[in-house]
C-alpha cells in the first residue's frame, strides 16, 4: 500500500502531525522505534510550559498526544527507520527497515534531536553507572550523594534543581562565566544551599572503576586541573538532531538540522521536516506541535497538486 | 512604570507570550479589552486539534490558558488599546487607552482577527436577530427551526454540523463548487440527512422585519435569484486581523496581516506580531501558542541586545 503520508517520529512534533492528517482524512502511518511516544518529552519530569497543562508530567503529556492521535484513528508502527529513498522520480517516499518497507506520497520528518555527548574519557564506559544525560530518570538514584551537572542552558539548570531536592550536594559544572539557562530558573537555582557553581571550567575526564568516582576538571583561563570527588555526573550539553538516516538525501545545516521553514518544506518536493530536527529559533514542545499542524497543511497542498 | 513588555490581547498568542514571558522573569502587562480571555476560542463549542486536550470546550480551553498564566504570576489590565505609538527615539512603546498610558520597552501585538462581514443589506440590522457570526454562541435558539451557512471552509462546515444535531434543516450556501473544508469535516457533513447544499450561490439581502425571515439568492453562472425561508443565518466568511490600532505605526500587508515570521520580528525594533494577525500559512490554536513562545525569545534577545 501507498499512504499519503508516513510520518517517522512520534514526539510532540509528529503526534502533532499525526492528529492533523486524521483530520484531514490523509491515510497515515506513524513510525516509531521507541516503545512510546513522545520522544525527548517522556523524559522530563514536569512540563510547565505547554499552554493549557501547567506542571504536567512529561511521560503523561506523550501518553495525552498519542491518545490524542489514537483516539482519532491516527495509526502507529513501532519499528526503527534505517534510511529514506526515492521511487518513481521521487513521487513515492520509502521508509527502509531492517524488515518492511513503507511507501508513501508524502513523508514528514519528525525524529527530534538527541542528547549531546561531552566526548571525554570514562563517558562511555560509564553510562549508566554513575554518567547519566538525564537527571528526572535517574536522580532518585542519588538521593543523599554528591553530584555534578555540566552545562548551561534551561536543562542543565532545570537538572540541577531537580537533583538539589534530593541530593546532599550538587555541582554545576559550566565553560563559561554565566548561564544561558531563563533567568527565572537561575534565579530559583542560586536560592538552594546545596547547589555550587563552578564556572569557566570543562570537564577533562571521568573517573571511577566500576562507578563514577570523580571527575578531573581543567579551569579554562589560567589552566589548572583539579580533582573533584563526585558520586554521578549529568550531561546536559544540549541536543543533536536524529538526521542520520536522510543524510544521503537532504542537505544539512553545519549542525545537522534540516534545513526548513514554519511550512515544513525541504528542498526536497513531498518530504516536510516538522519539531526539533529542523532549523529554528526555538525547540520547545509547543512549536514542535505547532510544527506538526503546519507541515500537514504543507502536505495537503502537496498531495491537491500532484 | 517601563514594563519589559506589554502584550496587547490575550488569546491562545498573547497567553502563551504571558506564560514565557512569566517564565523569563520579564516584567509582563498583558492588556485585555474583553472581560474573558481566550479571544475567538471562547466562542467555539468543541476544539479538537489542540495536541493534548481532545474535545475540550473553546471557553474552557481559553480559561485554562489564562489559569496556566496566572498561576505563573502574569498581570492581566481589562482596557481597550486606542492606539500603539513610540516615544525616546523608538526605544519606549506605549499604549494608549481612554485613560491610562502604558510603556514598555518591547511590545507584543496579539490582538487576533475578528469576523468578516458579507455586506449586504439586512446583515447589520438583523444582527442578533437571526443573523449570527458564531453558531456555537448562538445555534441553541434555532433548535427545531431552518437555518442556512454561508461560507466554505473550515468553520462553515463545522458550523453547520453542530446546528444539524439541533434544527430541522440546515443549509449550507458556498459560492463556489466545493468547499475549502478539511475533508474529514465534508464528510461528517454529508452524512447528515437535514443538511442541503446549495452551491455557486451568493447571498445577495437578508431579508425580514424584527427577525430574519429569508435570504435572497443569486446562482452566480446563471444569474438566478430566488428566495430562500430560512429563520436564522450564520455567517462563516472568514476573519479579518485585529490591526486597528497599529495601522499608521506599521505597513500591513493587502489583506491587513501584520509582515512577521514565525521569530514574530516586524519593521519596527522592539515590536513583534503573534498569533492569527500576522502572515502565515495556518491559524489555529497550536500555531498561536508557538507564535506566542517564539516571540518571548525574540523579546528576550531584543531586551538583551538593548
Amino acid at each position: 500500500m501507498v499512504y499519503d503520508v508516513i510520518v517517522i517520529g512520534s514526539g510532540p512534533a509528529g503526534l502533532a502531525a499525526a492528529i492533523y492528517a486524521q483530520r484531514a482524512r490523509l491515510s497515515c502511518m506513524v513510525l516509531e522505534k521507541e516503545y512510546i511516544s513522545g520522544g525527548q518529552v517522556v523524559n522530563t519530569y514536569e512540563v510547565d510550559n505547554y499552554p493549557g497543562l501547567p506542571g504536567i508530567g512529561g511521560f503523561e503529556l506523550g501518553m495525552k498526544f498519542r491518545e490524542h492521535a489514537e483516539k482519532l484513528g491516527a495509526k502507529f508502527t513501532n519499528i526503527e527507520v534505517r534510511h529514506v529513498g526515492l521511487e518513481d522520480e521521487g513521487r513515492i517516499k520509502v521508509a527502509y527497515t531492517d524488515g518492511e518497507e513503507f511507501r508513501a506520497r508524502a513523508l514528514v520528518l519528525a525524529m527530534g534531536a538527541k542528547y549531546r555527548h561531552l566526548e571525554v574519557p570514562g563517558e562511555k564506559q560509564l553510562t549508566g553507572m554513575g554518567v547519566s544525560y538525564c537527571a528526572t530518570c535517574d536522580g532518585a538514584f542519588f538521593k543523599g550523594r554528591t553530584v555534578a551537572v555540566v552545562g548551561g542552558g534551561d536543562v542543565a539548570v532545570e537538572d540541577a534543581l531537580f537533583l538539589a531536592r534530593g541530593c546532599a550536594k550538587v555541582y554545576l559544572i559550566h565553560r563559561r562565566d554565566e548561564l544561558r539557562a531563563a533567568a527565572s530558573l537561575q534565579e530559583q537555582l542560586r536560592k538552594c544551599e546545596n547547589v555550587e557553581f563552578i564556572w569557566n571550567t570543562e570537564v577533562k575526564e571521568i573517573a571511577g572503576d566500576d562507578h563514577v568516582e570523580c571527575l578531573r576538571l581543567r579551569e579554562k583561563t589560567g589552566g589548572t586541573e583539579r580533582v573533584l570527588d563526585v558520586d554521578g555526573v549529568f550531561i546536559a550539553v544540549g541536543t543533536i538532531p536524529n538526521t542520520e538516516i536522510i543524510t544521503k538525501l537532504l542537505h544539512l545545516d553545519p549542525y545537522g538540522y534540516v534545513a526548513a521553514g514554519e511550512d515544513g518544506i525541504t528542498e526536497i518536493p513531498g518530504i516536510f521536516a516538522a519539531g526539533d530536527l529542523r532549523t529554528k529559533q526555538l525547540r520547545q514542545i509547543v512549536t514542535a506541535a505547532s510544527d506538526g499542524a503546519n507541515v500537514i497543511t504543507s502536505v495537503q497542498n502537496y498531495l491537491n497538486a500532484l
